[in-house]
This record gives C-alpha cells, structure tokens and sequence, in this order.
C-alpha cells in the first residue's frame, strides 16, 4: 500500500507572536492518522501573501494533501483565500453557493461588504461545510482551507473525510517506565528498533511532579509486528527497573 | 532601528503525530520580543536527517537567528546535532567541557555511551548551559540548538539573552469587543489600520461559554503610535456595541 502524507500550514501572526497557541495540527494529524494519512512536515507562516502563496505551491506539489488553517475571516488581514487564489494563478471571485450560506446566518440585512468577503473563492474550487458559521472553507486542487478558529476548523474536517484516498495506515503502541532515565534504555531501545524494519521508536522523558520516566512510542505500519516490538520494550523495562 | 528576526524549528515526530502538543514556539517568541527579536516563521519537522539539515542551513540564511528545540537527547532517534553539522559542513565529537556538565549530573557510573552522545557537539560550536538537566545545547554560528523538554528548553533560554543582539522592539495593545462579530467591525477596524503606517491590526474572535466577541490586537514599534489606535479601537467599539 501507497505512504500518503499531508503538509499542514497554519497561518497567522498570532501564532508566531505567542498570542495565540495552535491546537489545530495535533486535530489533523489524529483526523488523518485513521484515514492512513501522516503529516510530514507544518509551517507557521505569518500574515505575509507572498510567504503564504509560495508554501502553498510548494508543499502542493511535495504532499498528497495539503491542509491550510487560518485567515480567511472577513477583515482586511484575511489573506488566505488571495494567497490559495495566487498560488495557483487563478482568478477569485465572490459566488453564488458560498453567498446563500452566509445568507443563511445573516439574513441580507447584517451580510455587509466586510462579509461578504468570506464568500469569495478561488475559481474552479469546491466548497467546504462549515457546519458551526457557515461560511464555508473550500479546496482547490490538492489543498484545503479551513478555518483557523479550532471549533470551526473542527466541524469542517467533517466535509473532508470523503474527499481523501488514504494509504497504509500507521499504527503505534507505547510503553511507559517510571523512574528511569532515557539514557538508561539507549542501549536496549538501539537494539530493539535495529531488529525490526519498518518500525521507528521514540523515546520521550516526562516529569510529572515527583515522578520521572520515560515513554516509548513504536509507530509501524504492521500491527502484528508493533505487538513483538511492545513485548520487548516491556522486557526492556522489566530488566531496567527490577534488573 | 533595525528589523531583527529569527525562525524556529521544532523538530520531532511527535509533533506532528499529535502525540506531543508544541508550547515551545510561544515561550521563544514571549522570551525574543522584549529582546527586540520577532519569529518570522516556524517549521515543525519530522525526524529526517536532510530536512533538518537543508531547513537550518536555510533559516540560517534567511533569518538573524534561528532557534531549533528537540532531539538532542541520549537515544538513537536525538539526531539534531549531527544534522547542524552537516548543515554547516562541521565535523562533530565528543568535548570535554559537554563531558564535564554531564558527569555532574550522572558520575563516572551512568555516564554510559548512551549519555555521552549528548556530550558531542559540532565543531567551533559554543555551549549553552543547562541548569535543568545539565547536558548543554550549543551555538553555531547564528543557530541556537536547545533541548525540547519545555521546562529544560526555558532553563536554557536564560544563557542565551546576552548573546543577542535585539532591534525595534515590537509593542502590542488589545482592545477587547463583547458580543460583536467580526464583520460588524472589519469596515472601521480597516479604516483605522490603514491610517497608521506600521501598525498591523489583527482581529481574533472569541466564543467562551455564553460569551461571543472579538480581540482587536494592535502591533507595531511606536509606543504613542500604538496609544492612539488604542484610542481609536475603543471609540470604535463603543460605536459597534450602543450604536
């Protein structure tokens, strides 16, 4: 089976100032890890059209997917939508069917020129639902414009399940020690991710109050062999702590 | 005065798994802006020896300073250090002064070799100190390499302030809008923008329980500036909500 992967690039300034801290990659990669999609890499771009218009052309042609979130509300420093627009040298337009949504939630008296800006859409692009304020994201070739909002952002991940052909899942199991360091189980762990192809351990130290550990992460796309992997990682832990 | 800038790469697997949530972008960012230093972009990286290496070697270009945070633990998957020096064509090895931080911590007996793969350190390169966990980061040339533990990568901020040289210090205000939409404001909050030269507007709305409303945040380098946008929001949200 085919390894599909996702770019994911979050935008904005409040990112990248500490004002704002993004939720949204950690709920698309565990969105897309069940459809057997992984993310490769994310970027943090600020509000900066020819920055956001080049990443997109870029991470367009080096991923199967790519997934945007932020900047396309309706003030003046939503530049999303003309950035995807540029990025492909496609024209943009308001329309019809991302207007009568934004009707829905506004009633034309309270739809005012600001937006009204939300309706406008890269041509040849497909809607995304917004099903928590309508206005809608949309995709345009290989990528998708979300919302940066993380509720709203959430909702349209509904409208994308479908859209999207996975490839091998991966898996992953995790084995905890407490009370030892990660220098301890270097050794051991080396030895157990050299036997097994295709599968690549993490090892991540905690410290939680007064407790200290380690814990590993085996991720593979085989789940019988992810099974032998815990089994010695559990043995490993057995003989570090009571060895 | 002039524009000083720094990119950030967060690097490790478990960033964009999902598994670990980033909090090390913001606390960079809050610690740089005092300094005079703003983040001009961020990447999340994968564990990949040549990504990491071509990113670097390319926001060390781009950028005044570059921060990286992750991988430089004892385990076989910590395989920043060797990607800096590839970056810069440096040879790397184990140092006596990085062997000295880490026999405080560990003595003569679990300094295993495990743990003194974090004593190798790319050549010319200038320690960090780690007050945490005492296994250094390091410096080369304009590349700040730190730990991706938050509470050891924060202890190591403190041996990097005197080794930057800041520029224009970036100010912000926020002017906060209770039960407001962002469209109702977008028309007047472009109005004020565009009267300020250097000032950037940003508009973040809000949805708390029962409480709906927007965050204007204002950001720029002249303080009076910044005073009378402030003046201005508020004229504006008082307009907006008993108008």
């Amino acid at each position: 089976m085919k390894i599909v992967t996702a770019g994911v690039l979050l935008i904005g300034d409040e990112l990248l100032s500490g004002r704002t801290q993004d939720t949204n990659l950690a709920t698309i990669a565990k969105f897309l890890a069940p459809l057997g999609v992984g993310v490769g890499e994310a970027r943090i771009l600020p509000d900066d059209a020819t920055l956001i218009s080049q990443t997109v052309r870029d991470f367009s042609e080096r991923f199967d997917y790519v997934f945007t979130t932020g900047g396309i509300g309706p003030t003046h420093d939503d530049i999303t939508a003309d950035s995807i627009a540029a990025a492909f040298n496609l024209s943009i337009s308001e329309r019809e069917d991302a207007l009568e949504a934004l009707r829905e939630r506004y009633g034309e008296d309270d739809l005012n020129t600001a937006r009204r800006r939300m309706a406008r859409i890269p041509d040849g692009a497909s809607l995304i639902a917004n099903p928590v304020s309508q206005a809608p994201g949309f995709q345009t070739h290989n990528v998708f414009t979300l919302a940066g909002v993380p509720q709203i952002m959430r909702g349209m991940l509904a409208d994308i399940g479908h859209r999207i052909e996975g490839g091998a899942k991966t898996h992953q199991i995790s084995v905890i020690a407490e009370g030892i360091g990660e220098g301890d189980a270097a050794a051991g762990l080396a030895e157990i991710e050299a036997e097994y192809d295709g599968v690549a351990i993490g090892s991540y130290p905690f410290f939680n109050n007064e407790l200290r550990g380690v814990s590993f992460v085996a991720r593979g796309r085989d789940l019988a062999q992810l099974k032998r992997v815990e089994t010695d990682l559990n043995a490993l832990v057995a003989t570090l702590t009571h060895g």
